[in-house]
């Protein structure tokens, strides 16, 4: 087995060492400006430390770890065009800085290529690559659409925002997971309980990122503080308040979200006041605690050396008890 | 081995049998809409006589021949945001109907869908057609992009152009072909020679399209007469008049088609009298009867009896003999 910091530098190695500048220009510069624009690599990173679980030679899985990487790049390149988003990483999107109708093609290009990434897989595995990358594709266009669906709606159970959650983010973490024991050759049952892992585990960071958002103790968090407030996002906070809240503070909250006049940084204090008399960070790191728990209980079922999870344990606890 | 008209009627009846009715319905609408709107389905006829040809039951070739379809679907999809279409078949468009963001992202879960329907194809050729599908989709992405690079050029020579046609639309037919001899089985040299079969009759089919625009017989063409003109597109007929005109006259040419502000019936005739003095529908005439030639070459050298080619004879002498 090898180091989470060994296989986290792989990782990063394995993306950042491909180019993409293939003809015609048009189509493949954006997809290298989006691939290098850095990033943690926790995908790939999720699907080496499954192969490694099991004692699989990590470079087996370096197609699948390419494929899950350029899939979710071409989410959040088509993502930034829906939502407007001018900066990620501090660098202008794709659709900025190369306009949106190559950010569109440049987008499915992408979605192409990490399905011939995936394929490249040894064949007892390409099959099953395909499949889980194709499924995961349709389930995070289905988070997309509920997010964006929300966006519409007042009413947004607790419930239908997880489901949401899962889909937008989780399944991909889960995917990752799968595929790397997937060429592992290890038991279904095995594959089925990493997938939880993963889903559950990326239900909790993201509502750990939404706290983050109201109470990062980091200056340099990378976000303005407040960021989901002013940019109105139904958060599990926001969500979780207006369930909470009794009438009058529900229609102060209301009002004072959709706010457009108000001046930003008030309104953000005022919004996280409101938080914090009901509660709602706590609430939030219950269920943040909540999940972290049912992805250690789905840890557990695996059949596998304690050694050997240890990885998926540091990953874990790395990414719930930051604090930017 | 079935007559064309019942393989037709099979390719027809496999596409509009199937609903696309999954939640959200935000997502799933437009995917349902733009499954809906019609069209002679090609794709999937090709993909239905090429296993046929081999004596394949073509039952076996259903998943890839919807798989096509829907990747085919998908790419217009997208094409309309990009190409700012507001009609296909006379209906509005997806991005019209549903907005931009929903086109977009349909349009992606469609992408997903066509490989999960190319996976599902028996397990011998479930591989092979993933990695078809998803090599000729990076393929539609390479010449959309060179057709949106060509709009801000005027130095496009005709080499580039076929390259262009070749790529956006030939090879998704090479690759319905390819599909249907992979799923019977046939020897790679049949493959091949079918897969280009399917390139040449792409580009005598599209020069055709661009000479019907111009001279079509048949009133109810369902496009207006030189609708290619009006949007100042660069096609064979175009480009071959820029190519051989003489100074004077492609000085006028230019001006005269790049002139937003003259009367468009007129600019239309002015436009359609100079690609006549230049003798460029009898060039274009030529140059379809030439691929064609190579078409029918290409299907000569696959092994299998003359009686088994004459469904591909009649489909290719009805696309390229058509008047509307």
């Amino acid at each position: 087995m090898h180091t989470l910091e060994h296989l986290q530098a792989l990782a990063v190695e394995l993306i950042e060492s491909e180019r993409y500048l293939n003809e015609p220009k048009s189509l493949f510069e954006p997809i290298d400006y989006a691939m290098r624009q850095g990033g943690k690599r926790l995908r790939p990173l999720l699907v080496l430390i499954a192969a490694d679980m099991f004692d699989e030679d990590v470079s087996k899985a370096r197609y699948a770890a390419a494929a899950v990487e350029i899939l979710h790049n071409f989410t959040l390149l088509h993502d930034d065009i829906m939502d407007n988003s001018p900066l990620r990483r501090g660098k202008p999107t794709v659709y900025k800085q190369f306009g949106n109708n190559q950010a569109i093609l440049s987008g499915d290009a992408m979605f192409a290529l990490a399905m011939q990434y995936g394929l490249k897989t040894e064949s007892y595995a390409a099959n099953a690559i395909a499949n889980v990358l194709s499924q995961a594709s349709i389930d995070v266009c289905r988070g997309q659409a509920l997010d964006m669906d929300f966006e519409q709606r007042d009413n947004v159970t607790i419930e239908a925002y997880i489901e949401m959650v899962r889909l937008k983010t989780s399944v991909l973490l889960g995917c990752s997971l799968k595929m790397g024991a997937i060429i592992a050759r290890t038991e279904q049952a095995n594959i089925a309980a990493l997938s939880d892992f993963g889903e559950f585990i990326g239900i909790a960071f993201q509502i750990k990122d939404d706290m983050l958002d109201c109470w990062s103790k980091v200056e340099d968090f990378g976000k303005v503080k407040g960021k989901d407030i002013a940019d109105k996002k139904k958060t599990f906070l926001y969500l979780k308040a207006l369930e909470t809240a009794d009438g009058d503070m529900r229609n102060r909250l209301l009002s004072l979200y959709n706010d457009d006049s108000a001046e930003q940084n008030e309104k953000i204090s005022r919004v996280i006041e409101i938080y914090e008399r009901l509660n709602i960070k706590s609430i939030a790191q219950n269920v943040v605690e909540d999940y972290t728990k049912r992805a250690m209980e789905s840890l557990e079922r695996v059949s596998a050396t304690e050694e050997s999870k240890k990885n998926l344990i540091i990953f874990a606890n790395k990414l719930l008890i930051r604090e930017k």
